[in-house]
């Protein structure tokens, strides 16, 4: 019963098959691989954006601070909620690629920022002169750190405010997979069509060993990013290994097949969880994450039963607010055998 | 006839068959994994260095970034050969990682620099009290970029030299393995008995599809290191890969076969080479790089025929100096089909 | 009725004659004049600290970058008032001089962070691992930009909290004279006996061109911050005007007497205000700042009156908010006026 | 006799009285005082430049550093002669300022570039495609740190060749009022008829306290410098300082009479030196710098004749050569008595 974290899974068959089959071989290095150049122009048609810029990395953080580096100056502020990754869990990257930007941190209910939120902060960041940092880009998650989504409708009104200010617009996609299944929207409606201009497509935690693309809407930065990755000692000399597992994980929809899985087992378990008296949602479930708490009883007896989960903190109501990821692994009897335990 | 760089071969089976290994199951992520702590273990004993602390990132430009950020303040002048990696290929990654650090750029023949040349630059920089940057760290490679090697007693003179400044000392052992068998000296011979504090311990290049460890031999900075890794995007959630890559690297001695094989490729090519009457050899051979010149008609042949090589560059007699990089797979037949068409 | 702020104000007589003074002949340069080595001991003595180690610079963001780049590495958070100086007038030079840090920022009534804000912060900050920035260093502002004061109380119970975390202490003093005079406090009682480990202690804001002194109680980094001044483009060559300003500055306690004017100036102005019904302060007036609100009638009057001040802020009864600095040169005469104009 | 740097006078009395009378009342503070709007339009008028961009700020390492920071980007190369003082002086301040640029040092005789040894430089750097740093910008200074002056054609035959690679041009202009001097030259000839784009405009070392004024001739990055200004701690409260210097500075020629007579006072020190037997030249004398070299038993009889000059070097045929700098209050008497003693 493993629900520490979707990047505690090992990665579907489909994925080594296709490491083997890129390993044969010499191919060149350093993105100039044949499968790099079919893996862009499967990107361009699933995002029915045909100009757009695809750079392969292999960690979520150096997609979202390459991406955020490439459009914020390092006097930007960066506006993003206050629980994003960006803000709380990439060690201050994002500040350090941008040289030095600074993070507008804006408080919102189940880790989505809202329009009136971010009216407000746009409104006190970058309103005076030369005295303050001046306001440099959005930055949305999707699915967020809460486990909720965004609709596109959601997204476009928050990058309608931010592009009112000129700012450029960044989707940290880690869970991109999910957000869509979750919502049903297409990869465009996601994404430029809701006025992003940069997107961090993540793979990893849906199945990859290690590949997320920075994909930019608009090709004209695509030169300075390939620079930042460089100069951030992320790009690979035997890049075809991140190539092939994109390719595969865009064959035949493996990568939402793998993301509607792990939605379904979320929602098995977050359903579970509500049906009981003795514990509550602490936010809705929109995809593969649950956020729930109950009695310290119920975490005894669930990892005494050995319950695999994090994030445990306490409320004032004496329960404990736990995280429970799904992933494109688990299975119904994981989910059962959870929520047996925590019934008791 | 692949030798343009040892990075456009794969992988052998041992490394993909521990990845397929490594694949079963949950793992602990971000370098919990019981894999990464056996990993540890074996450096720390195959290196006879009970407490140094061993990092794993997937790139040797991070490998190298992170080890002198580590080493060195933001106004430290690095010092190096003029044609290393760090150089002349990391599109200015030590300096942006290390804040704004310059690079003291030291001539040498055959990519090697001398005591001499060392004393030298190290009278003129950091030699000005606050108005210039200061002395920060000397960075060695071997395998050089000439493809020469350093024997340990050389190592130990230039950093008896740094040490003398009270400088740390970095290897770039992008190609360490080819190193050791070329000089017969052991792990620790070459470095921390040689004087070197930080090792980058390559493993791309000689068969693994991406993995360096970074091994700081006085592991006083190895939180620092780490929280530089995670801060530069360097920190892989699905770790186990990257760990499994490497103790399947060290295991039964595969590094140092992938090496010995490697060597002995380069070696065959270039004393092929030196037989001609129409070629000579540019830079001795101590490994698997082959640096050697040779008429236009040569080339054209070759080319014609099929061999893939670089970095042609014009000398003064109208002959063309290129490099060959032979790997872990390149075979005899690939040299002697070589050598048959450079003989015409 | 100049109350815009205290740096629209030029300086007193003996300022410009140390300037005169100090021009006579020949000085070495660079801070090696005889002037600075007077200086350095007349600090010394003032704050009873005869190891402490002194250095000038001519703007007060300069002085808290640098001071606090020396405490703080780029991971490290500096924890402030959501209000202060270096989170928002400072363009990001925190972030900048220490290569990318983060701002954790707190809220507090009137200007000031409490003991329980300040451990919920630190709770929350450096709590998780690698992924999150560490703990970096604490900084206070007195008077603090909301016109109050911190005691030597106050400070050492913040400073405790932050030493049991193992963090440095930084004191923002901009009106540092200005915070002795409304406490009674001696510069030792408010700086090291107090806990905290650097001072940017002003002088521009109270009566000089622009000097401020950077003092390190522990001269173990003095180097570093030598060498952060000079890479920051804040070392003077003729160091010697510098010099001469603070030294004139600590003469005859020209500083204080300078402060207690712009003290009482602002008190007067607190206590007329706060003796009409029409309008109220919106902060206690602890030195030369005065915030409050009136009718926007008043605001009328003033401003066709000829009085200058800023940072109009509405607040939700239709009243508007403003700040009123004093300054060593303000009169009686501009206090008087400005009351008569808002009384109407 | 003291040549040991112009940083070593103070300044003229025009200088002195500017601040007194700029010390009159209050003034608008950061840069918005009326002297600077002045200044604008009188260094506008003096390059014949009606858009240029003009900024303040105190330090020559900082005029050097915002501007490279605004004109190259963090991957960029700066071109500049090894001995430039951005490359040996500024303590790594470009480097650090443009997030990690890399300065590429460039040989030439007399601290001179010549277009030959640009074109070699250019051809090896920022040819590797995305491994190594781009081209950045090119940097000139006049008068050179050798005490020789580039001409206008001299020049434009330099940023010719930068600008056919796309490169902005930068000069750092610490003297260039005695450039002018001994050239001939009109401001405009001097730079942005010769293809600079950007001028350090030196003042502290030809009399000002300090003072200097960065010049963009394209004012379409005048915002940008602004930010970096100000987040570099480099823009002024009491602004008025720095724009009464400057105004001073510029008035009734007051800058052109201070270097002719520095200038004047060099030649006759390298012309009384050049007529000895026992003495030569080590570089020609265009300027206010002389380089010289003679026997250790003058340099005794300078030294224990109270002159005072720095930057001894030993040569191979016994002989020490030094650094003499004549400033704006040198006098007849100086030189002769230097010259005097010398001789012995």
């Amino acid at each position: 019963m493993f629900f520490a974290s979707d990047n505690t899974s090992g990665v579907p068959s489909e994925i080594m098959a296709a490491l083997t089959r890129a390993n044969e071989g010499y191919a060149r290095s350093y993105g100039a691989d044949d499968i790099m150049a079919r893996v862009t122009a499967r990107i361009r048609a699933l995002f029915d954006a045909p100009d757009a810029a695809v750079h392969l990395v292999a960690t979520g953080t150096a997609a979202n601070a390459l991406a955020l580096a490439t459009l914020t100056p390092p006097w930007g502020a960066i506006f993003c909620h206050r629980h994003a990754h960006i803000a709380e869990d990439e060690c201050g990257a994002p500040e350090f690629f941008a040289g030095g930007a600074k993070l507008a941190l804006i408080d919102g209910p189940h880790g989505k920022i809202t329009p009136d939120a971010l009216t407000e902060s746009l409104a006190t960041t970058g309103a005076s002169g030369v005295h303050g940092v001046q306001r440099g880009a959005l930055s949305l998650t999707n699915v967020t750190e809460a486990g909720t989504c965004y609709t596109p409708a959601e997204i476009a009104a928050l990058t309608a405010i931010a592009k009112s200010h000129g700012l450029p617009c960044h989707l940290d996609g880690a869970r991109f997979a999910n957000a869509l299944i979750a919502t049903g929207a297409t990869p465009a409606e996601m994404t430029w069509k809701a006025g992003i201009d940069a997107l961090s497509f993540g793979g990893t935690k849906n199945g990859l060993l290690g590949v997320e693309a920075v994909i930019l809407f608009d090709p004209a930065k695509s030169w300075e990013l390939e620079l930042r990755r460089k100069r951030g000692g992320h790009l690979f000399s035997k890049h075809r290994f991140l190539s092939a597992q994109m390719e595969a994980y865009l064959t035949d929809d493996l990568w939402l097949r793998l993301a509607r899985h792990a939605n379904a087992m979320g929602q098995r378990l977050s359903s579970g969880i509500a049906s009981l008296n003795s514990a509550a949602l602490t936010h809705p479930t929109h995809a593969n994450m649950v956020f729930a708490n109950w009695e310290q009883g119920g975490h005894a007896r669930l990892q005494s039963g050995g319950a695999i989960y994090y994030d445990l903190r306490p409320l004032p109501d004496g329960r404990e607010t736990a995280r429970m990821v799904a992933s494109w692994n688990t299975t119904d009897d994981h989910v059962d055998r959870f929520l047996a335990l925590l019934k008791g």
